[in-house]
């Protein structure tokens, strides 16, 4: 049905400025422009949205998680839609994870050996083992076009020698997982660099990972409870590390603030939950900062979210109103709010890349973090 | 800002084959063409749906809830909007109801005297007063088009004598309601036909709100429990008692039944949560009747909800899909639902006004329900 176009990675632009780049990610599912945030779908929805509107959006390419797919529906149901962009109706590029980093934060976790991993479902406490080798099969039944190898994520803080023994492991992991991809797939595996906040660890991977050789690299287990300060400084210690021509992926991160300070760090690609969970929550983010709808002090305010915001929500509704959806435990409250929030942070990384192209990342920063961070 | 267009029934035409009829209601927001439903938005929302999707659905009007949102968001906030249409950015008609079923079912009533109703908040317990002329009062200030005055409910069954008694209140209660609304008003109010199950008091109530005379009329206190022949037996005998060239109103009614069942006797106008309540509990209409999503059966049906159907969901959905967003309790679930549910009543609404166009309608009913009702 689809033309498939092979992965590729076009670096179309070196900032004189700092480490950020603009690139062109091709998948056979369509091209990303990078720096690129991939909302989260993880259980084969972007929580509230049709994917009508994440094309209204401009999505160019979502996340799913690999650990609630292979649950809920299950295999079988994904394997009878022929893989998950029919199943959910989204025929844009789809990432998935290899479900390690959900074993490990949902305390799933049973037992972890050089094999692989058993753990519980956190649904219904039934029992599965994860292998490198099945983690790709999984994602091969998924279809999505960018996959992840299963590496073992630790938590922060994290002694040195626990940190280097589960390097090894991932390592090890990618390298199986390498192997069980065919060579002639139209899926893009990643390598995830891993090794805690030991920036020798991290380089140790970074390396490692490039002589078995991958398409693309992921940085996993930051953003994990650790300081802003000791994430960033991982982070510019990793991404030299790796190679120029390959896209950059920094797993499960981040905020607005967050964008700005990694991709001038040299990240391309980035997926969060973030923005889509405060959303349904009730915060918003706007060009002054995050606000909390559910704020006595709207209750009146027959203002958008936001003055500066030109999406459906702001366009349409006041504060006020998006309020009372909130008191009134109304669904379309988070409808609103999801969207205006993915609209937020898919105008910004728009912004971010017309200010890398244009030389003036770093003023764009400082003008938008001041309003934002005031 | 908008034309406000006098209120004014035009009836278009009459059928030959039974009671039913086609007609225009003119409202300073706009036209609406009868037999209509009225998708029903209680708290200032139609569950699930943005007013834009409302728009695409084609619909012509929706009914507020006065109970709800008179205590929340409460007048006060609506009010700071001008108007419940800008406060929920709907800028289509608006026909609102009297609160008084609200207080009878929600089991929020606490005393009724002739002055009012004494009750209490499903919210919070706070004790509240409604008069029939604070009905009124509360309904301008949501300026919505279509009004209703005060009533009392009686529940199913009701002896004679205490529907008696309810029917000389609420005609007491409706005369003061239109002595309440300002005579240059640009809302309208109807009379609300009461009488329980005693075509004798039916008719007495229709001839008594006549001598006051309404621009239309509502038929209330039907489908409360009571078995549907009876139903349609008490309809029977109360719509050729009410003027040919005025609205008639049935509230709370219907499933796509009876809405042959009562367009064929007469009715224009109609609203119920039925359809958007039971997609919500994963109950789609079908042209071969309801499916429950969640039935094991459909977790892998590639087909969508009805092959006959045009609405997105069907359009861009799988069974297999949207019982997966069901079991998973994602949001996108009862969205599409919703849209398919709405979709399905508003376009048979239109069948059937097209079928009393062309003189078929009962050869419509017959192939219709054949197949919904096997």
């Amino acid at each position: 049905m689809e033309t498939l176009h092979q992965f590729k990675f076009e670096l179309l632009y070196k900032s004189q400025e700092n480490n950020s780049r603009l690139g062109k990610v091709h998948t056979p599912h369509g091209i990303i422009e990078t720096p690129v945030f991939m909302p989260v779908g993880t259980q084969a929805t972007v929580k509230t949205m049709t994917s009508k509107e994440l094309l209204d959006l401009k999505v160019s390419i979502i996340l799913g998680n690999t650990y609630h797919l292979y649950l809920e529906p299950g295999l079988e149901v994904i394997s009878s839609a022929r893989g998950l962009h029919s199943f959910m109706n989204w025929h844009g590029p789809i990432l998935t994870d290899s479900g390690g980093f959900q074993v490990f934060s949902l305390q799933a976790l049973r037992d972890i050996t050089d094999e692989g991993i058993v753990f519980r479902s956190h649904i219904n406490g039934s029992p599965h083992f994860f292998t490198p080798q099945k983690v790709i099969e999984i994602q091969m039944t998924l279809n999505s076009d960018i996959i992840m190898p299963l590496d073992e994520c630790i938590p922060w803080p994290c002694e040195y020698k626990d940190a280097d023994k589960a390097l090894i492991r991932t390592t090890k992991w990618a390298k199986i997982s390498k192997e069980t991809l065919p060579v002639d797939s139209h899926q893009t595996l990643f390598g995830i660099v891993q090794g805690g906040m030991y920036p020798d660890l991290r380089k140790r991977s970074a390396i490692e990972l490039q002589e078995i050789d991958f398409k693309g690299y992921s940085i996993g287990g930051l953003s994990v409870g650790e300081p802003k300060d000791i994430m960033l400084h991982i982070l510019e210690e990793t991404t030299p590390v790796l190679p120029e021509d390959k896209p950059r992926y920094l797993m499960g991160v981040g905020t607005p603030e967050d964008f700005f300070y990694c991709v001038e760090r040299g990240v391309d690609m980035f997926d969060c939950v973030f923005p889509t969970r405060i959303a349904r929550n009730g915060s918003a983010f706007t060009s002054n900062g995050k606000i909390n709808i559910k704020n006595e002090r709207f209750s009146k305010d027959q203002n958008p979210l936001d003055f500066d915001c030109k999406c459906y929500t702001c366009q349409h509704h006041t504060k006020s109103y998006i309020r009372h959806l909130f008191k009134a435990d109304e669904i379309l409250g988070p409808r609103l709010m999801t969207y205006h929030n993915l609209y937020f942070v898919l105008n910004l990384m728009e912004k971010i890349r017309n200010s890398i192209r244009e030389g003036n990342f770093n003023s764009f920063k400082k003008s938008f973090l001041e309003k934002y961070l005031s």
